[in-house]
């Protein structure tokens, strides 16, 4: 009867012990030299392991949900979850109500905060691989910007042929991360380095320069407080691209121009797309779009300044405007993707719509979902 | 009397309680963003804080010093440690009994970890400040060695005026890391890119490129077991420049070519620096030189292979010949730097020697280093 009312207070709290386990863990791909835990087994389990002989409760916390971790004789926790999604995830460990990374796995910065990441084997991990093949520099770019007074950096993908091709100029593909994540997400988890690398080896993608910056600007705040003014178009327009043309050897007009985001990135990316189509010639959102949240149906006449209004016009300026989205996201994203679709399919606005399988808000939707993009651009 | 034998137990297992607080603690500037632990004052003392609402006993563990730290009404940990030298430490958190890390700081590689660093400022932190001055590119170029049959990565820092000129070719500096650290250290915690940029505005040093390794090499592991041998020399020689060479406008010759490292670079670099002498004309040793853990009188017959036999030759080939250390460095170094120092002006070789005041075996230490010995180069 006790055994009972535990479990039930278990489910309630969230809290689950996984049972009935695969016996066929591996370190995770992303662990620190040398760490044998956290591992991964073929279900997609997450094993986490971790010494604390005087703690009372300890726990995996991943997906959220937390999992409890059981104290061996010589004081080592060790737990696993219930099975993961492919992919990449963030998680942390609770030690005794301490929220902590996880001292086995390098970090990553997302859900606003530098902590642990665990990687899933997928069968299409061979797009995001690291292989024998030539690698592009993945360069860091830090720069004073006048708009927000403060220190910015972006990172620059150039593709390995470029230092040997000293006359030759590039397109760009501005590419941004989403809420809660900054500029290292792409060129980290997000392996874009990786995809383009394997993508122009096979000849599948243009040779481009990929420029990843942090989507969050704001103005400098006033003495008057209150929330300063998000400035991340302003910054885009005035100071990346402009930068970005001096350093490097682009291709500096619209039709060698593409801009992508993902989530957050995707609504800020179709906004600066869609105000200025004198500098972006193709278009991508992954797993979002500008009508976010909202699912109902889009007013051509007034959403975004009735910039879908003309369909044609459309057409004729984005050579590819493209969509993606995971087949287990959940709301609001599918709602007002779906919503948003409607209204390109009234306007009658070409299209490219892609649904990367089993996957939910996360990682492994926007690596497909690059890989899939950067073979259309600049063709 | 229980407590004179807390005391006792606590000063013999080396945990100290920080008394007589100095209250003007500031944010890390090594935080992580809008973090507001861990804080450091104006004596250097580390203050963190951490919510672990369950935990029994929590402690800073800092500079081979574990600090306890107290709980208050919210579950809430607090403690601080005793004044910290000037500069970067690497350190961590234990609660109950798992040692984690800071939730609150950047990560950094060191201490054969990915772990919390926190930066007490210093009077001359303006050679490595982030300013409003052309900054450079810090690029990372992953690359396979067939030695070691491996992927493998480094850092390489252009200079601001590298991308305006195409035609110019610049000299270049390999700078290693230390033991238990990695290709991250130099452009991480070391700041090496700050610098140089610092350096080159002020006309100070001229425009060079510096590429950081990683010193861990090995050959690939045979059946047969034990242990692998180290090829970082063969890898430097054989993959490494000539990579660089290829990629970037190097000048390729040994007048526009040089090497240092610290500590366990330091000893490796002056081996490939003597045993290379038609590759390198300039060696920079911090904290460290090829007799290292020896403090006995070095026989030049013997040592690396008679290459400081005959001064003269050395005196003709090396341009600068280098070494620096901090007053506060612990045995063996002092000894093993001053015997070597001891050798060098038997022989009659010119050398500049550096010491950084006040620092020990640490980063600060390092940034020195670099930021003096780069002024002298390629002169």
């Amino acid at each position: 009867m006790k055994n009972i009312f535990l479990i039930a207070a278990l489910f309630i709290s969230g809290i689950c012990v996984a049972q009935d386990v695969v016996e066929d863990f591996q370190p995770s791909s992303v662990n620190q030299p040398g760490k044998q835990y956290p591992q991964v087994n073929s279900e997609g389990r997450v094993r986490a392991q971790i010494s604390a002989p005087e703690a009372n409760n300890v726990r995996l916390d991943i997906g959220g949900v937390k999992y409890e971790m059981v104290k061996d004789e010589n004081g080592v926790w060790t737990g696993e979850s219930e099975p993961q999604d492919v992919g990449f995830h963030y998680y942390q460990l609770n030690v005794d109500g301490a929220s902590v990374p996880d001292p086995g796995t390098k970090y990553f910065y997302g859900a606003g905060r530098w902590g642990s990441g665990i990687e899933i084997p997928a069968d299409d991990s061979n797009i995001y691989a690291l292989k024998d093949v030539p690698h592009g520099l993945v360069s860091e770019q830090t720069y004073f910007s006048e708009i927000t007074q403060s220190f910015r950096r972006c990172f620059v993908y150039t593709p390995a042929e470029y230092a040997e091709n000293p006359e030759k100029r590039y397109p760009v593909l501005y590419l941004q991360h989403g809420s809660f994540e900054d500029e290292t997400g792409w060129p980290g988890q997000g392996h874009a380095n990786r995809i383009l690398d394997n993508l122009i080896t096979a000849n599948k993608a243009v040779p481009m320069i990929i420029v990843m910056d942090n989507g969050y600007a704001y103005k400098p705040q006033t003495s008057g407080g209150g929330r300063p003014a998000m400035v991340f178009e302003e910054v885009m327009l005035n100071e990346i691209i402009p930068m970005i043309d001096k350093r490097f050897r682009t291709i500096a007009d619209r039709e060698h121009r593409a801009i992508a985001g993902l989530s957050m990135g995707a609504n800020q990316t179709m906004r600066i797309c869609m105000n200025n189509l004198d500098k972006f010639a193709y278009y991508g959102g992954f797993s979002g779009t500008s009508n976010y949240p909202s699912s109902d149906e889009i007013n051509v006449e007034t959403f975004l300044n009735g910039a879908f209004k003309n369909g044609k016009s459309v057409n004729d300026q984005i050579k590819v405007f493209w969509l993606g989205l995971g087949t287990k996201e959940p709301e609001p994203f599918p709602g007002s993707v779906g919503a948003f679709r409607n209204m390109l399919e009234k306007q009658g606005i070409d299209y490219v719509y892609y649904e990367s399988p089993e996957t939910a808000h996360e990682w492994q939707t926007w690596r497909r979902s690059l890989h899939q993009y950067a073979q259309l651009l600049f063709k």
